[in-house]
């Protein structure tokens, strides 16, 4: 089992660069997941922008190209570093280009266990963990060796897409369990982009959608225990989703938001 | 008056760079406002882009530092040119300082009029634009030179904060006209940050929210007419608010949508 934290693992070779090898475990079909790859820049970053600043808080990663697993190398610019928040720019380059930028804003996480003052999103009812459908990481249709590195288990109301039966409410929710260590901030980067796309939950099952831009906004270190993850479409039009993933730790704070713009094919009813 | 597009206008300068001027009347208080900043990068960007990439899609901005009015320069660097999308890296630099980075993603935005496949977000209901409350440029306490060019109306029933008596929905939403001249892909970019913070709604309307992060995702060109925009507080937690602004024309299509993370100064009853 590569754990996240050896799979995310950068190496500084001096002059604001730092090796990565891509892991063949975090794929989803043949290349490594957005969420993963977000964690790889993200870690990078945050060992740039030096010891105040020590966790990832707004990361924005618009995906240029999708690498393959191997060696990759991370390119980091410290674009500022105040006092309560550091800005960096880094940029993944793997198979000889380009593949994803991202900016990320790092600063320091509160602890797991406060009250928030004010919340407008509440966590989703879901069944205990035993009772939702395990996602498999070998189904021969389209494996994912992800869901060997990560527990996903769906709640059955919204895994009717797997046996052809959507709910036709475009969300997807469930229980995920990053790595058998607690989560930390690396975790929720993968967190956000776990999920099987809100689409499959609108009958565009056969639809992969690759993501153009990815934004994860990380509010608190997340207690113990699982996550709970809840993704949901906003618009599906024009062969683009935007979706929405929240992600609250096991005491019932939320502590990450995901938005992602990604592209879907749709059949031809549309415009 | 200074419309948008001349106030947004760039002039390149070679070596991709672009002359900008930024106006004073497009303030909030004494600071340009972050979605005008964000037109001004945006429009850099797609005159790189080239021909094929007419509008931005996606603009994801981490804010360093907050430039005054004046003279600025716009750095613009491709990132890859595809076939449907280009990305494009754009940094602003005014006052001596880098001061805004922002990744855009451009493409070709579908017109106006279309139906989309499905979506999760429906309008609000608002009175018509003449029975909303225009909000003044000119409140001796805070003065919003901005609201002079963009034409203001917000729903009486989410603007008790004015007199003191928040409606504590944490949700602000309006009419928004940008200029006199229909609705483009830069107004979208406006309108989604320039209704008062959600937090204004939660009794906080003492605090100014500063934007530490803004990603817009543009869908569709605007139909011509008023914009109808609501702006929406997600978690209020540990001195950060994320909020949402969603924004449809006047055929009551979902033209963009916006996501931002800001802080917020919070009373000491918080943890």
């Amino acid at each position: 089992m590569a754990e996240l934290e050896a799979a995310t693992a950068v190496k500084p070779t001096g002059d604001d660069r730092y090796e990565a090898v891509l892991d063949p475990h975090w794929r989803i079909g043949t290349k490594p997941n957005g969420g993963y790859l977000l964690a790889v820049l993200a870690r990078a970053a945050v060992d740039a922008a030096g010891p105040e600043h020590q966790h990832p808080a707004a990361v924005s990663a618009h995906y240029l190209a999708a690498p393959g697993p191997g060696p990759a190398e991370v390119e980091v610019e410290v674009l500022r570093r105040g006092r309560s928040a550091a800005q960096l720019r880094a940029t993944l380059h793997a198979g000889g280009a380009r593949t994803v930028e991202a900016l990320v804003t790092c600063g320091q996480l509160p602890p797991a266990g406060g009250t928030p003052y004010w919340t407008g999103v509440e966590p989703p009812d879901l069944p205990a963990e035993e009772a939702c459908f395990p996602v498999p990481a070998d189904d021969p249709r389209f494996p994912v060796p992800l869901f060997s590195e990560i527990a996903l288990r769906v709640d059955p109301a919204s895994a009717g897409f797997a046996v052809g039966r959507p709910a036709g409410k475009g969300e997807i929710r469930g229980w995920v369990r990053v790595s058998p260590a607690p989560p930390d901030p690396y975790a929720l980067l993968v967190a956000v982009d776990c999920l099987p796309p809100a689409t499959f939950d609108l009958g565009l099952a056969g639809s992969w959608v690759p993501t153009l831009e990815l934004t994860a906004y990380l509010r608190a270190l997340p207690a113990s225990g699982p996550l709970r993850v809840r993704q949901r479409a906003r618009l599906v039009a024009h062969d683009r989703v935007d979706e929405e993933c929240d992600v609250w730790d096991s005491t019932g704070a939320l502590v990450a938001t995901g938005h992602q713009l990604a592209a879907v094919r749709l059949p031809s009813r549309e415009d």
